[in-house]
C-alpha cells in the first residue's frame, strides 16, 4: 500500500460512515449515467468512469459539505464527470493507448467516438449539477470548465517555449488543475449548507490544486515509473514546460540551450534529460513550492467554523497531495 | 441574393426593430466573449464566432421570447456558442480546412487548440446561460448538449452501415440537430416570459430542426456545389448514412450492394453515386418528408396564444429551412 492509499484510509476514517456512503453513491450514480445513454456511451465511457482513480474531487466536495447530501452528491458527480471529460479529450490529443491500465476511449473507439464521448461527459456534468437547482453552483462549474479549457490552450501555446516564467507556469496550474479543485470545494460549501464558507473553502481547494499539479510535474521528472505508472519525462516529450524544467534552465546553461523539440524525441532521451534536471537540485525546490501551497491551503481553513474532525480530514487531503510516493 | 437571404429579410421585417437590435446585441456579445479569454481564444474562436452563419438558433430564441430581452439574449448567445463548439469539434474530426470561406480552428491551430477551443466554447455557453439564473433553462441546454453528443456518437457508430432504417435516421436527426433547435425555442419561451408555451414552442423547434437536417442531407446529394458551398457527396465520403441513400438503396439493388467504404473514396466517385441516388427519384421523397415536418411544426403553433406577426415570422423560418436553394 502506498502513501496515498494509507492517507486516503485516514481521511475515510476521519470522515466516518457518512463519507464512505457518499463515495459509494457517487460510484453508483456515475455507473448509472454511463449506462443511460445508449450502447456507444456505455461501452466507451463505462470503461472510463469505472476505471476508478482516486475520486479526489468528489472527496473534496463531501468534506466541504454539511447538510443536504443529495445536492452535494450532484456536485460530486458533476465535478468527476467534468474531470473525466477532460481526460478523454486529453487522451485523444496525446493519442494515449492506456489510462489506469485500461484502453482509452480513443484507443477503443477512435478520435471521433472519443471527442463525442468527452462532449457528452461535459454535457452530463452540467445536466447533473442543474438538478441541484442552484444558479450559483452552475456558475462555479462553468467558470471552472472555462478555466480548464483556457489552461489547456495556454499549455499548447507555450509548448516547447523557453520563455515560460514560473509565474506563467503557476497561472497555468491555477487554470488547468486548481480551478476544478476550487470548484469542488466551493460547490460542496454552496450546496452543502455552508454558503458563507464557499469563498474560503474555494481558496483552500485552489491551493491544494496548485500543489497537486506541481507535485505531478515533479513526479514526471523524478519517477520512478513503477510508482507513478507512467514513463519519466512524458512532459518533455510532448513539449509541456513545467516548473522543474524552468528552474533547471536557470541553473544549467547547457539545458537552457538545449532545443527540446529537436533533442528529445525518444523516451531514452527524455529519461536522460530528467536525470540532468534532477542533478541541478531543483526537484527539492519545486517540492518546497508545493509545500508552500499546502501551507497556504491549511491557513485558509484556520479561522473557519468547521468541526475539528472535518478540518483534520481536509488537512490530511492537503498533505496527501504532496506526500504521494514520498 | 438566394432564397434564404430573401426569407431572412422577410423574417426580420416581420420581427421589426426589436429583432434586429437583439441580433446585433448577440453579435456584440459573441465578439466580447471571444476577446475575453486571452490571445489564444481570441485568435481561434474570434475567427469562428465572427465567421457568421445564419444565426438561425438565436433568431428562434428571440422569436419565441416575449418580455425580458436580457435573459433571452443570454439564451441566444448560449445556443450559438454551443452550436459553434460542435462545429469546431466536427472540423477536427473531419480534418476540415475551411468553414464559411475561413480557415477552421483546426487548420489554424491544430487538433489540440481546436479541441480545447471547442471545450471552452461549450463552457462559455453554460457560463452565459447560468447568468440568466434559471435552473430549468440550464437543464434544457444540458439536455440538448447531451443529445448533440449522443447523436454524434450514433452517427459514428452507424458509419457505412447498410442497416440504418429511416426511423433510426430520424432519431439521429432529432439528437444531432433538432435538439438544439428545440432548446432554442424552449429557452426563448422559458426566459422570455412565455413559460406556458415552452413545450409547444419546443415541439415547433424540434420539427423545424428535423426538416433542416433532412434538407441538408438532400442538398449534399443534389448540390449544386456552387450554391451549397461544399462538394456533392461529402456525406458519402465520410460514411454518413442519410435518408436519400437509405431510400435509394430500397429502390436500386446495385446501390444496395455497393460497398461505399471501398467504392467511394474520391470526390468524383461520390459525385457519380450522388447522380445515381438522384436518378431513383428519392430526393423528392426526402424533400416531401422535410415538408411534412414543416407542416407539423406549423401545426404545433396553431392553437397558441401568440401575436399574429410573431406566428408569421415563425412560419417563415419553418418554410425557409426547406426552401433553401430551391
Amino acid at each position: 500500500m502506498n502513501t496515498t492509499q494509507t492517507q486516503l484510509g485516514q481521511v475515510l476514517a476521519a470522515g466516518g460512515p457518512r463519507l464512505s456512503r457518499l463515495l459509494e453513491r457517487t460510484e453508483a450514480r456515475l455507473a448509472e449515467i454511463a449506462n443511460s445513454h445508449g450502447p456507444e456511451l456505455s461501452r466507451h465511457s463505462g470503461g472510463t468512469l469505472s476505471a476508478g482513480g482516486k475520486r479526489l474531487r468528489p472527496l473534496l466536495v463531501f468534506l466541504c459539505a454539511d447538510g443536504d447530501a443529495d445536492a452535494a452528491l450532484r456536485a460530486a458527480v458533476a465535478v468527476e464527470l467534468l474531470h473525466m471529460a477532460t481526460l478523454v479529450h486529453d487522451d485523444v490529443l496525446d493519442r494515449a493507448a492506456l489510462r489506469r491500465g485500461r484502453p482509452t476511449v480513443f484507443a477503443d473507439g477512435g478520435r471521433g467516438a472519443a471527442t463525442a464521448t468527452g462532449d457528452l461527459l461535459f454535457s452530463r456534468a452540467f445536466a447533473e449539477l442543474s438538478q441541484a437547482g442552484s444558479a450559483d453552483a452552475v456558475r462555479a462549474l462553468s467558470a471552472a470548465s472555462s478555466a480548464l479549457a483556457g489552461g489547456e490552450l495556454m499549455q499548447r501555446a507555450d509548448a516547447w517555449s523557453g520563455e515560460v516564467t514560473p509565474e506563467r507556469y503557476l497561472e497555468r496550474c491555477r487554470l488547468k488543475t486548481a480551478s476544478l479543485f476550487e470548484a469542488a470545494c466551493r460547490l460542496g460549501a454552496l450546496l452543502g449548507d455552508r454558503p458563507a464558507l464557499a469563498s474560503a473553502l474555494g481558496s483552500f481547494g485552489g491551493c491544494v490544486g496548485v500543489a497537486f499539479q506541481i507535485l505531478d510535474d515533479v513526479l514526471d521528472v523524478s519517477g520512478p515509473a513503477e510508482r507513478t505508472g507512467k514513463p519519466r519525462g512524458a512532459d518533455l516529450l510532448d513539449g509541456t514546460v513545467t516548473l522543474p524544467l524552468i528552474l533547471a534552465r536557470e541553473r544549467d546553461e547547457g539545458l537552457r540551450r538545449l532545443d527540446l523539440r529537436e533533442a528529445v524525441t525518444e523516451p531514452a532521451q527524455a529519461e536522460a534529460v530528467c536525470e540532468r534536471i534532477a542533478l541541478t537540485g531543483v526537484l527539492e525546490e519545486a517540492r518546497a513550492e508545493a509545500l508552500n501551497y499546502v501551507a497556504q491551503a491549511k491557513a485558509a481553513l484556520a479561522d473557519l467554523d468547521l468541526p475539528e474532525q472535518r478540518r483534520e480530514a481536509l488537512d490530511l487531503v492537503a498533505d496527501g497531495v504532496v506526500e504521494r510516493y514520498a
